[in-house]
């Protein structure tokens, strides 16, 4: 039973829905329920303790994950539970060589996934022509980002962190041999999954104010000119308050989207997935 | 408060569970809460009541978005609220004429938007290199996949039914001018918000079983054979208690991927991506 220091539900959805928007929107009132308090509080681990999961934690995620949305049914996802210390360190390796990731107990690989289908093709004798399209590429990555957002939210209502690896798109290619990933599967990211080192526990991380992402009937950039200027001031606040250096947002968005370096090798994207077997036409 | 014939939570879960797999995959065992139940009863909704969304509900749903992890904190995502009536018609006719849509009080357009960082480059007087790649694009997509997924569970939390438009990606040209997208953003898909008509309740849908779509360190799709025709009989089931006619999921995913025709036009969406402004290099 919680007791009389413990925030109630309404209180920690404003806390976390004010500190999102860094006090820049203003809370909805009268609106909260443990879902919402679990999303608006997320923050992102990057550091884990060694504790290992409880029996079942596993399934029941992907559980959640097989519960969210998929393009007309298809299930063109699959994940796939990388516990093996070893493993989980060569892909660390060839994600930008994040040794952090190292700290996570289970790291789960999302895959979008069209070799189904293809089988399914074999299976009834017939070729499955829409698997060589962009299209269909990108509802499989759609539907493992759906799913893995489920886990995400799941895993956190159970006490425990997640971090999500984009830099896994690094070195797919490579990533696909250690995974021994068929023809028309890619991991499209990966997702650390671990209880959180309390001595690494950071604050919600502020996004733009609401009024720049949300719009009304049509879409209006007008506000971004007065709003940008401010996130970076809270942005700026936030990473010297936690220890994340001091660059603004502007500054860090240009260092990653400015320059095809910034990419780390993924401009290559489209060659790694006909590399792997994808149309992408 | 819960009186003795509301179920428990973990009746919830268990029941939630079991009907996601039709019976097929073991319910792990004391693990239960309000978030795993809201997301494992998931059903779509495609008949809404006229009721509208309680003032604040949208600004709480797009907190919840926002509270979603985005790749780098770039935030390469905007949402677009639809709630004028004539503007959800010409969006339902432009999605293969779904007429279903327009009962949703609410239609979010989902917006893969590398945009504001152009905006930002204009702003910095540079170039932002990494916008007209395949990689940016997705990694836009994935970004609007993350928030969108945290709006489908917070609105269920609130008793809200909601049903992604993959089929807003019919005509992603025509969709961005009734919008009035700028270049570098392109509706991916649209989200029906709305109370759900109690008159159309259906049952969860299943899965494919748990070990046909969670693999364990390698990739093994050897549990397919015999899993999917299995599956195939569940979803038979299923289609004719809910009154959803009579194909198997085999027949259901060869006519969506088998041929060209099936995906409505979509084969295109690299030409459309391009006259949208994106490079997809």
């Amino acid at each position: 039973m919680p007791d009389n220091n413990t925030p109630s539900v309404a209180d920690r959805v404003a806390a976390g829905f004010q500190a999102r928007y860094a006090g820049a929107t203003p809370t909805p009132a009268g609106i909260a329920n443990e879902v919402l308090a679990t999303m608006l509080n997320h923050k992102t681990v990057r550091r884990y303790l060694p504790t290992a999961l409880p029996a079942g934690t596993l399934e029941m995620l992907v559980g959640a994950a097989a519960s969210a949305p998929t393009s007309s049914n298809l299930q063109t996802w699959s994940v796939l539970a990388v516990q093996d210390k070893a493993r989980i360190a060569k892909l660390a390796e060839l994600s930008n060589n994040q040794k952090f990731i190292n700290t996570a107990p289970l790291f789960m690989c999302w895959l979008a996934d069209l070799s189904r289908l293809g089988r399914l093709g074999e299976t009834l004798g017939t070729e499955m022509e829409a698997l060589p399209y962009l299209e269909m590429y990108q509802t499989a990555a759609l539907d493992t980002a759906f799913a893995a957002q489920n886990v995400v939210v799941a895993a956190e209502s159970l006490g425990l962190g997640t971090c999500y690896i984009g830099g896994l798109r690094t070195s797919p290619v490579e990533v696909a041999a250690v995974l021994g990933l068929p023809k028309n599967v890619v991991a499209v990211y990966g997702l650390c999954v671990g209880y959180p080192d309390p001595a690494a526990v950071t604050e919600v991380k502020p996004r733009l104010p609401q009024n720049v992402v949300l719009h009304h009937e049509t879409y209006d950039a007008a506000l971004e000119t007065k709003a940008v200027p401010e996130y970076d001031q809270a942005m700026l606040d936030f990473s010297k308050r936690n220890g994340m250096g001091d660059a603004d947002w502007s500054q860090r968005a240009l260092s990653r989207a400015g320059k095809v370096g910034g990419m780390s090798g993924r401009h290559q994207m489209t060659d790694f997935l006909k590399t792997l077997g994808f149309g992408i036409k």
